[in-house]
């Protein structure tokens, strides 16, 4: 069991003062980094255990650090959220995960609880596009908490971003299923209010055009990131008297979706029809008809997200910048759409 | 940005004292009715915020519940976070999640994190089989917060659970194995201080004795539930002169990697070797070669949880009673286990 270890053991233990201590668990600047990493490393060591919540009222601080996702069941947000993890803890912050299911009232009621968990930061991806017009919204960015967006995010003045070239990744999913032959190419969107979708239509688009296509908006349509969602979207393309000869899928759900409907209705992939996601979630990899898809490097973006996170917190005195982070994507060629073989 | 407002300045507009303000807004029965009206609207148009923190301190109800689970990507957990979540937004409450990775300074971070968000009760899927000689955990059945265990629990005085009957998900799934002509039957088991991994490994052994088998206890070996673990595991099996003829794992992720290894090594599934994981995990439905597995009933699980804590909560006060509701799992029997054809 032994007696609970407080600062002064630490302080004995590494022969520097219990000030020096005090001030390097509470992030005071006139302590180096290196000292700072080295008490903190020594606490854990020791099963030190701050008075938190006391620390909080006193330095505004809670070194609890809120996330906030659409959903935790993709792997995609799972693995930014094991980057951000990654990250922040060996800096002593703590993460707390909500998820929204896309639907505002628990984003809003989200960023009221996380507020009032008192975090030091919210880092998000956005399920609601008028996000910004919403009372509770307008108040975090009033106050000094640090929001950073990442994947699904807004232009907002004074918010930083992490997030992947949307368009690119759309606009090389489309120019692979051209290059396989591909000419009537249907896209299933989603919300274009929110950038990410906007830009994966953006660069379809653009790679039909460039490639001297028709370019056909009624085949391109807006459903939700679900399965089922995908299939009933399919079933509208493919009862079409002129039907399209590919599907390019803003989501991994729709597109197996679609690849179940395309099956259901007799229709062979890739020969009928060539099939490409975007996310890249483990299953496309492991299906027995493996899906192309484009990988977004989530872990690394959760990585970037967090040290912008640490960057604004640590700089929230200073002048108020704002980051832009942009990840390259990068398209995995798989079963679903490759009817010319390479090599 | 503007500075913030305190009850000072609504004092001063209402040419009042910061100590009438205080009581008016903290409800105080002293403060007229008229009184107390006018300050709660003065208060709103000055924007005035309480410190909610100040306040959860003082009323003991945040409104928010914490959820703590070894980790959100995999789709057992991730449901039972949503059965959690469907049976208590609509009563008002907030879900905030963290994750242990299996790290038990992580779960005694995430204790602590959940407390200082004053956070109105935990329900836990614990990582560590030592917990309860913790001090945070010691201080946290202190305190008046609700705790409840979900799947992997310990038996602790005072403290309920909601499970799945483990023994009987193992039993059936080694006697099916059984059925099918198996003889040989080696156990990826995982750590046996945790309850759920403790009763898999009983059923399965209780199904051997019943049928008349040899148990072996070298067939049994504990490993870590990743894919990476199960592949390591299953070599040593493999490697052995008599090696198994079928694999009862207590995890879907350790069987999929068993099966990865089995085909490695050119043997085949199931004719060679017959393999059964635990969990029903969407991937071993959606396999190329799909995976026996057993299911939990996650949703339902989640659901009892939440239903737990709110009786929990709502009878604080009085004498404190203790549940233990268990579910009964079903075998779901696939492709990987299956010789023997049915119709």
């Amino acid at each position: 069991m032994g007696k609970k270890i407080t600062i002064y053991d630490i302080a004995k233990k590494l022969d520097i003062t219990a000030a020096t201590v005090s001030r390097a668990l509470n992030n005071n600047t006139k302590i180096s980094e290196a000292t700072r990493e080295l008490v903190i490393r020594t606490a854990k060591e020791m099963n030190y255990e701050q008075n938190k919540l006391a620390q909080a009222l006193k330095s505004g601080k809670s070194y609890n650090v809120g996330v906030i996702v659409p959903r935790i069941d993709s792997n995609f947000f799972a693995s930014i959220i094991r980057g951000i993890e990654e990250e922040l803890y060996p800096k002593g912050y703590h993460v707390i995960i909500c998820q929204t299911h896309d639907q505002e009232y628990l984003e809003i009621g989200n960023i009221n609880s996380l507020l009032n968990a008192q975090v030091d930061g919210i880092l998000m991806s956005i399920s609601n596009a008028n996000l910004e017009n919403n009372e509770s919204f307008k108040n975090l960015l009033k106050k000094n908490v640090p929001l950073i967006f990442f994947d699904r995010k807004k232009d907002i003045k004074g918010v930083s971003s992490v997030t992947i070239d949307d368009f690119k990744g759309a606009y090389d999913a489309t120019q692979h299923l051209i290059n396989q032959g591909c000419k009537r190419i249907a896209h299933l969107s989603n919300d274009r209010k929110l950038l990410i979708f906007k830009n994966r239509y953006l660069g379809y688009k653009q790679a039909i055009i460039d490639n001297g296509l028709e370019f056909d908006e009624s085949l391109v349509i807006e459903t939700q990131s679900k399965v089922l969602e995908g299939r009933k979207t399919t079933k509208i393309l493919l009862d079409m008297e002129n039907r399209p000869d590919a599907i390019f899928s803003s989501s991994d759900f729709t597109a197996l979706g679609a690849i179940e409907e395309i099956k259901a209705h007799g229709l062979r992939i890739p020969e009928d029809i060539c099939v490409a996601g975007f996310a890249n979630e483990p299953f496309t990899k492991f299906m027995e008809l493996s899906i192309t898809s484009v990988d977004q490097s989530p872990i690394e973006m959760g990585r970037l997200t967090a040290q912008v996170f640490l960057e604004e917190v640590n700089n929230s005195k200073k002048i108020k910048s704002e980051k832009q982070v942009v990840l390259t994507p990068e398209l995995m060629i798989r079963k679903s759409s490759q009817k010319l073989k390479i090599d």
